[in-house]
């Protein structure tokens, strides 16, 4: 079972492919996609969709897992991550993955084990259940293996978490 | 100079294609992109980008405007019209069109005369400018020709509305 993993942005893209076989986890492939600031907004949303569907027409995953949206203040950064996170789910659904969304609470708490932890123990978690050499970097990349590990931890009840 | 104007949104997009030669404007289709609320998220953006990409293929439209979007409160809201937009600015530059944005001062200040006109006064104007029979419905068409006319009378300055 082949799950890719999406920290949604503009800027930077993470991805996480991880292979969930019983009990155990592999990472396959990760990374950021990334878009310069000196291009315009529609040539960034364009190397977003055109890069993730090169990634998932190679891995061929089965599901995607993304994170839940929440901004309390920044209604432009909202929109702007909006738009990116839009035109990840078409690439997913016209590569005919299922999509399933978690909140940050849900993610801590199947990756670390409770819901408040923090960015270092969720990074440190996700080095250690994929049994990596080091911390994936930037931030946004681990953030992509995490909702990837909790999808696969939730699989017996993935349904309560597709994308409405 | 074929121009198609875009109301984003995920349940109804509204487009219009205007034509406008010299100092004159003509319409040459408009109408809503529905998508279902029974459907999932996945599924309407998938819906929205095959349709408008149809009916770009079709027209041939050369560059697409559409409102800039701004949100007051509802960041929920913004986060799902950003996906939606996402989606439709990825469908005009996947068919190479030039993507323009206005902020909704410049649409009534250009369409109308001034910058604090009301709704109906914006509809009236879009049904007078493009000798239509009557106001198109929804709301959402009349404003999507109405940026379409925007930007026809903008054209001279156009690189300033460029898409950033």
């Amino acid at each position: 079972m082949i799950i890719i993993g999406i920290d949604p942005g503009i800027a930077t893209v993470g991805y996480g492919i991880i292979e969930s076989t019983g009990n155990r986890l592999r990472a396959i492939d990760y990374g950021p996609i990334l878009t310069s600031s000196d291009l315009s907004m529609p040539n960034r949303l364009n190397i977003i969709f055109d890069e993730l569907n090169k990634i998932i027409e190679y891995f061929k995953p089965k599901d995607m897992a993304v994170e839940e949206l929440f901004f309390n203040k920044n209604v432009k950064t909202a929109i702007t991550v909006g738009h990116a996170r839009g035109v990840e789910i078409l690439s997913a659904v016209k590569n005919g993955l299922e999509i399933y969304e978690y909140t940050p609470l849900q993610i801590k708490q199947s990756v670390v084990g409770y819901g408040r932890a923090d960015k270092q123990q969720v990074q440190f978690m996700v080095k250690t259940l994929l049994n990596l050499d080091e911390i994936p970097k930037p931030d946004d990349v681990a953030d992509a293996l995490a909702v990837a590990i909790c999808h696969s931890s939730c699989y017996k009840f993935k349904d309560l978490f597709l994308m409405k």
